[in-house]
């Protein structure tokens, strides 16, 4: 099956080629762990890599800080906009919600002028605004993204952890319903603080499951090697194994 | 005692033969760890190895999910259901509810037409929208497991679990009155994330005991070996054994 | 004094010759760690090796589900019933605390009828039905209780706990009025799940201490050897202690 | 300055020489442990060894069920109370708390009857159906102590803890106004559970501060040595000292 | 710039030489750590040592129990009120803030009399029966503070800590508006329960950053030297260092 | 790009180079870990060393307290006001936010008056107060931050942490919004408590990961060099690695 590919080499090789098409794709991460930059270089990748234009949903950003964030990686999203290859959307969940179960609403019209295959949506936890009830928010979300594979768009969708070191809890159930589930986490490795990748879930393929180190490079995401030697990497805090232990103290000394 | 088989091997032997006739077995997991897929293979396998036609009630996905998922593993849903061997049925927890308390259900007249000995439901996480009552849900829950068995049917019912790594809390006491018990679970071993897989309670029979290293592969699931030399492996967060790590550090090297 | 045996020689040893005679014996585990078997096998084995009759009250279950429950250990539950030793009676926990409340009621009427000198109670947890109020639940269980002792009876009320693996606690607080207090655990050692016992109390008496390793077995429970060379057993996730780590690496290989 | 003696002679040493007269010590511990056996012992000395009348203020538990407890330890309550030197006193937090405001109530009389020096309170714990807010229960627990006081008699208050094996929190601030604070604790050591005693505050005296086993023997509570070579005794689940654990692996062996 | 010193001479030396003139220093500790202790030692030396009488804020106990406190440790409190130059005043939270807000309260009054430059707030935490909104509380902490600065006064605030051995958390935010902060916490070691002084912070000076061990001893507090070759003091539950077991087991034996 | 430095040399070389301009710079800490010291430095070098005049919104604190505080580091607050180069502000959120979205209003009119580029905003913790909804309090700090953007300003926003030791959770979501989170917490180490900072995001460039010790002198903040050997340190309660323990008992001894 053809993949939608994110043009980060080892990152397509995780994914075993890359996303599915129209599918779903939730990244979540804490703060500053590089969810809206990943989301970017998705978009940033499709149009130039691949020819495939997108569009950028935004909940609480304003385009411009896009545009900024984008130039300092060197993405000129501006001018991929005058190319009529991008659309920076600022809307809310509601309007976004109700414009797509509407044929020829805004966001399809959008779309279809630029011919749109990729989307971010930035962030879905703007959503939680909309109920207080989990099993209301669960299907107004589930609703949301079938519409978005709809239009035929494969999306990357940003989820805000709040837990900034610590136990990984999915507090929401979207991640129930998203076709693959990323999660970057900050992880405490010699007294210092790593960035960790890791792809949960791929639903109708295989995938990498190993902990991959990454970092936001000049120009984006760099997945990196597997961690190793290292026992509980996704507590955030984890140990060096007691053989590595050994071997460093006795035999490489 | 005839044993309902799941075709799986390796779990089948852990089940001692299989579950039990007309019994309700839960499958419990976080997201992405194959419930959906172990109880689409439990009907596959039902219907093409042990000619036992089968039904899928689903809450919330489009039937046409469950063809492209089945289809992404070699199964072909839509030629079992045109030979009438399966149903999938798209309803809610409300209507299927109601539908089994009469006689002459839609359900039954389902399952009587292809002549139905197993079901999947997924997943009995959705009756949470019923009632905020704990005592009530059980309630219902009970009676809806009841009502499946006296048509007849051996039900896997999956069930959600919010936790991705960490320990394994029964939210829901529908598993006092489950007859199975099986837990999926992320298990994070040398820097990568594993799948485990363990058969905590058969009522009736005994069953293996050990945690089970398990993957999603090309044709579905395949069990494999005990973990080994790990402790805490049920935290999501093992440690290699002291043991262990003594023999890897000085004998092995 | 007399002690009440449970027949399991070893549980027997345990609780230094029996539960005490009219006492109220609670029985705590997870769903599938045996506390209907264990509660069954008292009756069973009150009435065919102390020919002592036996009640069964199940808030939940239906009978049907004891007789096979029972049959699958080889005891005929039907034919006790029919030799008027034994009497499964559905009911809930407003019904037979009311009942018992009255001179010749249905419960002590019953009793009566067959002798009852035990009864097994499945599960006091459905008490929480009956109120929101901690206060007044543990009143009402404590009268109900003592309503069961005024009847002649020895009583083993089986109550549920959430917790799969992971610390005890007692959100209820029956465990303060109850007679003795049984703890059944799930334990991981050695990537498997084993099953432990734990006596914690037995008015009036001593008892042992240690945790007890046991399985269910074709005939019912077994009570094996104490846990050997862990810490935190009773934690559900232990680790070897270290002293026998060295010893198994450097002694015994 | 005269001490009360409770005549368990080890934890009459831990509290250099005993409780201080005319004070309100806390005993607290989860169920099972000891707490009321303490108590009974305290009034039972008393009355025996050091001629110190006593009450015991019952607020569940029938006078019976002291009668059989402390029959079980060889204490004869009912001579005690038929020789005038005992009164067990059934009654609730709401009557014996109004009961004390007034000169000449019914517990000041039978106080007075006996010429009782001691108070058992059992337990503390119920005064918490009184009120639902934290501030007004400690008000009402704080009088009621300065009540007991007034009478001139030395309170034993047992305390309910709920955690089993676990962190020790007190979840009441009543600890802060009680003169004494011991607390009795379940231990995990070496696959066996042990009962742990520990003086943690002792007003207006310098007090043990080490932590002991203790065991309830035929004749009542007997204060032991204290834990060695284990680290986190107060947590439940301790683990032996890693140079403990050197020594026994590969000194002693 | 000029200190307000304890009299505690290590205390005094962690502080740089003593609390700053009128600021307001917060003692937080768990039941039986030595709050009260260090505030009337607080008092009695700035009066007896430093000819700077005191006042003394009960909010719940009656002064008598001060004197007596204050006698166990050879403190005249009696005598020193006699001659001026102590208070000891029983109000309430809400009575000593209306008080403070007028000219010629009766605080001010009294602290005129006696010429008071020091005052002891037992305790701070009878604040929160005054509001269930923490923003509205620490409004009402802060003003009370101020006040209490106002009037020329260097304040100890006592706060009560509800975890007894455990993580520390400041679960009032008034440590961000006090001048000074003061942890006094229990300590597991080696089988007994030690306690620990902590000076986390301290407004316009360095200060000390050690744990130190301290006693209550027959004439008051006296602080140790810290502890040694320990991980996780303030957890409560501390581990001897990996290289300090090293030590104990092969070098020192 | 320009950077706007701290003048703190170390964290300037984290920061490479220093905040970017017109950004919202969140400081989070525990009381007394230093973040009001890191505001008044950051506004402090600024006008001296960067000839950047300054302003200091205040919430709580009066402005005497400032000039107390940065007068014992040796920064003449009161001078800096009278030369018209820094404007300390005494306001509330609900004044401070209003102001800010009229034109003309007193925080611009005294930001246009002295020229500032630098705000430090004491504390955002404050807004808390102003609604109860995380989504609503999240917009109006988000809308607040972007005002002071508006204005030029380079924005430091202190930020309270509730956690004394234990994991860093980022309570409220402002920290996705904020352009950098600087994290200052308290470390035990070695029966001491240390202060660590980190630099968790900086949005729109790299920055350093690893965790640097940090002190509060006489002049204000100087960070340090990294930790070494310790792992967990953002836990607070850290413990030297095995490797590093093994070289210190047996290679360095």
């Amino acid at each position: 099956m053809q993949r939608v590919k994110t043009g980060i080499t080892e990152l397509d090789e995780m994914l075993h080629g890359g996303f599915l098409p129209q599918t779903a794709n939730l990244v979540e991460g804490a703060p500053g762990t590089g969810k809206t930059t990943l989301g970017m270089q998705f978009i940033y990748n499709g149009i130039t890599q691949y020819d495939e234009p997108g569009l950028i949903l935004t909940f609480e950003e304003f385009p411009q800080q896009y545009y900024r964030d984008a130039a300092s990686f060197g993405w000129d999203f501006k001018q991929l906009e005058q190319e009529g290859k991008l659309k920076v959307i600022m809307t809310s969940p509601e309007i976004s919600r109700l414009d797509l179960e509407n044929v020829g609403g805004m966001i399809e019209t959008m779309a279809n002028e630029i011919g749109a295959r990729r989307v971010l949506v930035d962030s879905l936890s703007h959503f939680q605004k909309l109920t207080e009830d989990p099993v209301e928010l669960r299907q107004i979300q589930y609703s949301f993204i079938n519409a978005l594979k709809r239009e035929g768009l494969t999306a990357l969708l940003t989820k805000e952890s709040d837990a900034i070191l610590g136990e990984a809890y999915s507090d929401e159930s979207v991640a129930f319903v998203a076709d693959s589930y990323l999660m970057l986490r900050y992880v405490e490795i010699e007294s210092a603080i790593q960035k960790a990748l890791l792809v949960l879930k791929l639903r109708g393929s295989d995938h990498a499951k190993d902990i991959r180190q990454f970092q936001i490079k000049a120009h984006g995401i760099e997945v990196q090697s597997p961690f190793e030697g290292q026992e509980g990497i996704m507590s955030g805090s984890p140990r060096r194994t007691m053989a590595e232990s050994f071997v460093e103290a006795f035999v490489r000394k």
